[in-house]
């Protein structure tokens, strides 16, 4: 089958791998719907990150179950099924708690921009949709499997609740679905931090009620003066970086919630200004799968349509454009069809 | 009067000081029943933070209302109240979040290791006992102050809820109310972090289960162990160094919570470990104000003697010997009676 393989900085390429394989019998194999390219894949991309061989790459998925492990009893063949980044038993306390990335048996789910993908612990991974989808609800539903899972996540560690006042800062796929997840929540005002035109139409598209273009100090002090100098009660820091999280740190309120969903590059927090902010700071690897079954049901009703983050649409074998348009901020993020 | 002056390191020093007066018409002035020295005036005495000029030390209180400014409806002369380090309107946006440390128009109180105190904001700040307590309940009152206050926002904040597990880092006053708190709120275990007997013996008394004598990589892993390998749901860091607040996150459950409640000297938090730690993390400057009603009402009915931490009580006179019994750790805490 074609997959996409990372061999250095600006060097992903489209090869023949050999097919995935039953390796354990709590595996399952599927299908690839459709994938995509993650904001946190341009890390290695960019070389920030290192890859020390060449290696296959992706890591959101959805499809139809073709093979299944011996042991496997919840999930069946035809099923279509929906998973997240990290393969979790779903049983351990660690998961029971719903924080299922964190799981006691954890596997990193990799080699996704593929035609199909071998899945660990597939009962415990894996959630089905009602029924077979129609065409027009797959990128939602790829979605679901990273992206807007973790801008969900990101929305629920910052204590999003009804009337509140919400800064979202980045204006990448998850920020953007943070929006979304968010105003879901009923937040009473939404504030996305983007300087990008198509990104400030899309927030507003998902429920932000202001923009601010500023960053840094300026940054700080415009969300002060929207929220009676105090600050929002809800920081969403989807970004990673040094200032996206001094920024996000910055603009909450005291004793209001910063959460930070995107892996952090280089930043340290100084133990003395995080004491006197006064903030709860909560994130990590977003728990997907806790609100999979929840996210599944809102696409299928057609709630929501978070598959409007996906601005690009290419097969699978224009991957390396795909890596390109995300790089130089084209795109906001690509679909890929295998 | 006479008053505690700290004049550089390791020399504080009993004066003659002037008698507080109304400066503003919402001040009290208040007679000390009591007052103490914390643990966090050890940072400045020890020279490890700065005082620049002769400096009137203090910040722990209770006693009786002497006079009111014009503007002070709430609290009456007579009365015995108890009131926290930062004077707090309670009744700003911050305040009635719970957050009276970072209300809007707080102020510093200091200088209360002396005979009288000025108290500004009163009504905001104190809080009056149902009535003149009997002596016996004096240093119980005084501990709701600050170090009462601060262990119970370190488990309030540690997200601590009945039978849970719960480590607290740190066997200073502040820790070892910490234990006490936890218990009150019905963890199910309870491991205090402690090196030194008396301190081990005071925290079984207030509700420990388990001792854990080591620090460190060993202090964690036998943390772990006494957690099925997962570690706890509920960390109270209670010192405010890098080494407790790395022990302290490190014993924490992904999903757990972590509160840190000491100020924070050269403490860096690197933004990778702790996104992969998947804790909650809250702290800060305890809004002891928000507990203080609760407090009063449990040590006026008996249910608790935070009290028992002071383990030395001098007259004010010989704050000295008070500071370095402390300094020294023959002392957890010492109580002054002006």
């Amino acid at each position: 089958m074609q997959g996409a393989v990372l061999y250095g900085p600006r060097d992903v390429r489209i090869e023949q791998r050999n097919e995935p394989t039953i390796v354990k019998p709590t595996d399952a194999i599927i299908r690839m719907a459709a994938t995509c390219i993650c904001g946190s894949d341009l890390w290695p991309y960019r070389g920030i990150a290192r890859v020390d061989q060449p290696t296959p790459f992706g890591h959101e998925y959805c499809g139809v179950v073709e093979e299944i492990g011996s042991a496997v009893a919840k999930v069946k063949p035809g099923q279509f099924v929906v998973g997240s980044f990290f393969a979790s038993d779903n049983t351990c306390p660690i998961c029971k708690a719903g924080y299922q990335t964190s799981c006691v048996h954890r596997e990193l789910v990799g080699g996704a921009q593929a035609g199909r993908l071998r899945v660990p612990l597939a009962d415990g991974t894996l959630v089905a949709t009602p029924g077979m989808p129609p065409d027009d609800l797959v990128p939602s539903l790829l979605a679901a499997s990273d992206v807007l899972g973790t801008g969900w996540f990101a929305a629920d560690a910052a204590n999003v609740k009804h009337g509140k006042t919400v800064v979202v800062v980045g204006d990448g796929a998850v920020g953007l679905l943070g929006v979304l997840s968010a105003k879901q929540m009923g937040a009473g005002r939404i504030i996305a931090m983007s300087r990008h035109e198509a990104r400030q139409k899309l927030a507003r598209e998902f429920g932000a009620t202001d923009i601010v273009t500023e960053r840094g100090d300026e940054g700080v002090a415009r969300v002060k003066e929207l929220t009676e100098g105090l600050g929002a009660e809800s920081v969403l820091e989807c970004v990673g970086t040094q200032e996206s999280m001094s920024q996000a740190i910055r603009s909450a309120r005291p004793g209001g919630y910063v959460s930070y969903v995107g892996v952090p590059h280089g930043v340290q927090l100084d133990g003395t200004g995080l004491f006197f902010s006064h903030v709860h700071l909560h994130g990590g690897p977003a728990p997907v799968r806790r609100y999979l079954p929840q996210l599944i049901e809102l696409i299928w009703n057609r709630k929501i349509a978070p598959g409007k983050v996906f601005d690009l649409t290419l097969p699978l074998a224009q991957v390396a454009e795909g890596y390109r348009a995300m790089d130089e901020r084209r795109a906001i993020k690509t679909l890929l069809r295998p």
